[in-house]
């Protein structure tokens, strides 16, 4: 169905979205790489007996020499040792910089795949095929890569555009509900930033299957927000920071529990309804937009709260890389489908937080 | 002395070259970097005892926060291991996206310092202090940093371009002899592929202590030239290769030694003449050309010619980055001051590799 491009001087590229279009990644790789012998398929243990094989195939019939690496799924994988791992094999099957990489799965393959992309022969094309909901709305778009480090999430990294995004809608059938779900918060969070519209049709589909059925739309609009964001703010200076609403409180809470009870998007969810009930109370978000996402937040089972002891706050906001310094950037509701940043010294979040959780 | 502006679209800078600049390195930090507080200096065994305390200071005084990280000198330094390390450092340091790495020593820390700085964060500024002749005419200069891995050089890496280049020719000083003429082959290369007046005036100099006499005047015109060709091709996909002029061959004398019997600067030197002999076979280079480079190849006390056996020509140039393929790109004179890149199949080149040195 949708064809989208996104718009950046000397290295647009296009997102697609289609039933079925991972048959076809063959001839739309060898469109935009009309040069590339090889490809080095990056995948997980999940996705590789799902999808694996059709890929591959399809990309055989278009001319390319194909090698796989499969990777243990899960967050684990985001690390400089699986990272090294890749070099390998790439060197071992002898990539050449006219040759690329293709990440086929969620957004750890996509991550650290496409970091390897960005740095391996000072960076080679890069093809992402992302398989779940998270990935297809949120970390395949707009070219940021990352591995992790012991010291936290994402701190090594890259800006690194991806040559072309193919989305399949029938992937996400695949998924169980707990990973369908963490990837709805992301797609919440576009309703809340830029578009009440998106979020009262959000609303309206009520649960999975609801969205299924309006699936290739719901990409589509997620998508493009995050394109046009990106087109306007690639390195993440500015505007581009809207995108972290709900987040700067989610990574407080994904690293309270050390990352193992919530998962991304259940983070960002209950991150969301708390950055909404900030803002009320700083009279910048209207009465009752917390309220409302909290409603949008259950509907698709993701949590409305989780508990946060204040050290962990302020472990994670003093070294959050949104916040140099003493105050930090928030992201706020001006009204619901609408954001901007609010710089709030960290000393007034941590007591405003304090008055609204009591602890 | 000077002062040379890199004009590229967005991230423009300076290189500053003068006697006693490292004193000065706080106040030219500063300007260029108005937000940092922290600065994470990385330099080497050999080099800290030498100037580290006096750039340490000199920034510390400009109100910057310094954390030192020492890596082991040599090529060894180069590695993921190293990196990871540097990583660490820079966590525990808590450094910030608005604060910025500075590579003080020679190619080694530039490239794995760079690379550092290129990735962590998804990337924070970078100053340049090369201390080597290296380092001040080629690797400081355009941009390119990388790490090593077993499977080969450089081939893990990115394109980052510092916010400012400081060269005091002071530090040239303390150099050994053979660290010196490795840099001089870089230099000899400038006059070979742009600037026949250049390549004369440092036969006229005739040695190190000529060159020490107008070394302000050399290193100028290495980084201009440098400059001019980052300037039009700032990721190497065309033009930059000329830059390369001699080093095909010499990496392939590099490794068939195991970067062990020959420096970087000695074999690009043989690479050099081996570069022109060719090219005075294919009746591209003027008769005489190779003699010449000869010359002043023996006046800076750099080997002429390394024999090299056959298989390690295959070898290297199989791999090599720059050839895709059955053909591969080398850089050959059409005279002295002028290169060009001329694509010759491998076979070609290894026909006439044997036909010139017997093998």
């Amino acid at each position: 169905m949708g064809k989208l491009n996104v718009p950046l001087p000397g290295r647009a590229y296009e997102i697609q979205i289609e039933h079925g279009i991972l048959k076809q990644a063959g001839d739309l790789c060898r469109k935009v790489l009309p040069k590339a012998r090889k490809l080095a398929l990056v995948t997980d243990h999940h996705v590789e007996p799902l999808y694996g094989n059709m890929v591959r195939q399809s990309l055989k019939k278009a001319g390319f020499s194909v090698h796989t690496t499969i990777i243990p799924a899960g967050e684990a994988s985001k690390s400089m040792t699986q990272l090294e791992h890749l070099y390998e094999e790439f060197m071992a099957f002898e990539l050449t910089r006219t040759d690329a990489v293709v990440a086929l799965g969620g957004g750890v393959v996509g991550d650290l795949a496409g970091f390897a992309a960005a740095t391996i022969l000072r960076g080679v094309d890069l093809i992402q095929i992302p398989t779940t909901l998270l990935a297809q709305v949120d970390s395949s778009v707009g070219g940021k890569v990352a591995v992790d480090l012991p010291a936290g999430k994402n701190l090594v990294g890259a800006f690194w555009q991806p040559k072309l995004v193919l989305m399949d809608p029938a992937c996400l059938n695949t998924l169980s509900d707990a990973v369908f779900y963490d990837g709805m918060a992301e797609v919440l969070k576009y309703g809340c930033i830029k578009d009440s519209d998106f979020f009262r049709l959000l609303m309206d589909c009520g649960g999975r299957q609801g969205v299924m059925k309006r699936i290739e739309e719901v990409l589509y609009t997620c998508c493009s927000m995050k394109a046009e964001v990106v087109r306007m703010d690639e390195r993440d200076t500015g505007l581009r920071m809207l995108l972290n609403f709900g987040h700067t409180l989610g990574h407080a809470y994904e690293q309270a529990y050390h990352y193992e009870t919530y998962t991304h998007g259940q983070a960002v969810a209950a991150g969301m309804v708390a950055a909404a009930e900030l803002g009320e109370r700083l009279s910048i978000t209207p009465a009752g937009t917390s309220e409302r996402i909290r409603a949008a937040v259950r509907c698709y089972e993701l949590p409305e709260r989780i508990d946060c002891p204040m050290e962990a706050y302020q472990n994670t906001i003093g070294l959050d890389k949104k916040g140099a310094g003493l105050e930090i950037n928030m992201i706020l509701l001006e009204q619901l489908g609408r954001a901007k940043i609010v710089k709030l010294e960290k000393q007034r979040l941590f007591a405003l937080l304090g008055e609204i959780y009591g602890s």
